[in-house]
């Protein structure tokens, strides 16, 4: 039987030298707690998104925390001047951020908070708001920007980490970043999900977790299955049409990101696999003026 | 572009000797009259569940139909005396009518109506209910004591049936399998699936249908990888141990289903896939009395 993991145990396997992003709220203070409890001396990052007039004060406050438990902090904050950034645009002001502190310290393992309760809710919202794959929900390792990012809590609920602030008498701040998510993921977590425990059962949480964790894991094993193919410059009609179904479907998908295309639907999945077929256009239109074409029996992006 | 089917084309790869499950529903019905105008001449199947005082009534009318239509009708009734009997029974006894009937008449191919919101009910009970795999909804083809079942109607919406049965000026009765599914699957449908839309958006539907559709075809493909393996009477714990995570599920989920466990959850799996450590207990305890056993480098079943 599997042990279920505690707020210290499950980060038994980070590596030594790491980065944590701090925003100052209760998740990320506790994960920064229980790093220094079971011997991590991570380096403190703290990205001030300006989202509130004293989200200044969120920065002075991981900064102290920092320097109370004899910790690095390095801190930045949003460039832009516009009132209210979008998330998007938020997220990657944040990556770049602490893409470009990794390669200034040479560390490139990244920490973060993101818990059970954040997995369910990304989950639900691939799902019910649609995307070229079908929900999968967060990583517990995952590369972006040159970082190794670690969320060694996606398996420990909101509660848990409530229970280890309270238990360690720990001080935070309203989280920031909650502020901007606001609108979409706010929606699930304090409508969508009550309501469909009440109406379903109280396992619903508990049931959604399980099948993010299932739908992660086949996932990454079907990208490493795709990963040659979806690596080459071009696709091979022959070598695709001998495949599965669902492995052109995924082929197609990760080629299509991996040649730069944005956003891509499940129907642009669908168009590029209509080019197997010698009957269809041998032309699709994707966004962003970008197009898939059929020639000599390859399938090229252009 | 993929070309939407319509009630008709979605018929247009079915094999040319067909059964067909006709409740008197408005599904069913529509159903029969597209695969008699697709030049399909199917043999009738109704079976009576009895659920209602007067679904003898049911089995008049769609005998009368099929009488209209020049077609050969068989039908039969639940044989409990319980006045109401669970979905699973009737679903068993249902099966077994039609595997009967199959058998006796040397005709494998069964079609049924299931449609598009079917299958996102489906999908949405499996995932929030919890199942050994995350959902995946129905099999456009699967197999089933004996029969290939054949649902061409997955992709067509309730509403292009309806749209359908009034052009054609059809008739049908209330459908009688929409009654004992009533608490589980009419809570999704008459409350669930709204109040999704009503928070998210309208194309809820949509995009549930498109991730039961990825997840069916992904689930597929999955199986095919693990069919050698979950195929053998013991599993190799070395060859296992070399497999993806996800595949290690897949496989043990696979092979216990082979070896005739039943309701196998997610713990399950994940104690089964514990014994691949030695540190582990090297016996484990599923339902209805069976074990998982590890002795010799290899998994048994007891």
């Amino acid at each position: 039987m599997p042990i279920l993991p505690s707020c210290e145990s499950a980060l038994s396997s980070l590596p030594e030298s790491l980065l944590v992003g701090v925003s100052g709220g209760v998740d990320s203070v506790a994960l920064l707690h229980a790093l220094v409890k079971t011997e991590h001396k991570p380096v403190v990052l703290h990205f001030d998104h300006g989202w509130r007039a004293e989200s200044g004060e969120d920065a002075e406050f991981v900064r102290e925390l920092a320097e109370q438990l004899g910790l690095k902090y390095i801190g930045d904050k949003m460039r832009s001047t516009a009132k209210v950034h979008r998330e998007a645009e938020a997220r990657t002001a944040r990556y770049a951020f602490f893409a470009k502190t990794s390669k200034r310290l040479g560390i490139a393992d990244l920490v973060l908070a993101h818990h059970a309760d954040d997995q369910v809710e990304t989950f639900l919202m691939q799902l019910l708001r649609g995307s070229g794959a079908a929900g999968r929900g967060m990583d517990p390792v995952s590369r972006r920007d040159g970082l190794v990012l670690y969320r060694p809590w996606l398996g420990i609920w909101k509660k848990e980490i409530m229970a280890y602030a309270r238990k360690h008498r720990l001080e935070w701040r309203d989280d920031a970043t909650n502020v901007d998510t606001r609108h979409r993921r706010n929606l699930i977590r304090q409508r969508v999900l009550p309501y469909l425990q009440k109406q379903i059962g109280k396992q619903v949480p508990d049931n959604l977790l399980r099948a993010a964790e299932i739908s992660r894991a086949e996932s990454e094993w079907l990208d490493a299955l795709c990963a040659d193919a979806a690596d080459q410059s071009e696709l091979s009609v022959k070598t695709l049409q001998a495949t599965p179904l669902a492995q052109q479907r995924r082929t197609i998908l990760r080629w299509l990101q991996a040649r730069g295309a944005k956003d891509i639907s499940f129907i642009d999945v669908e168009a590029v696999r209509g080019l197997l077929e010698n009957v269809s256009p041998a032309k699709i239109n994707l966004s962003a003026g970008k197009f898939a074409r059929r020639r000599a029996g390859k399938i090229f992006m252009e």
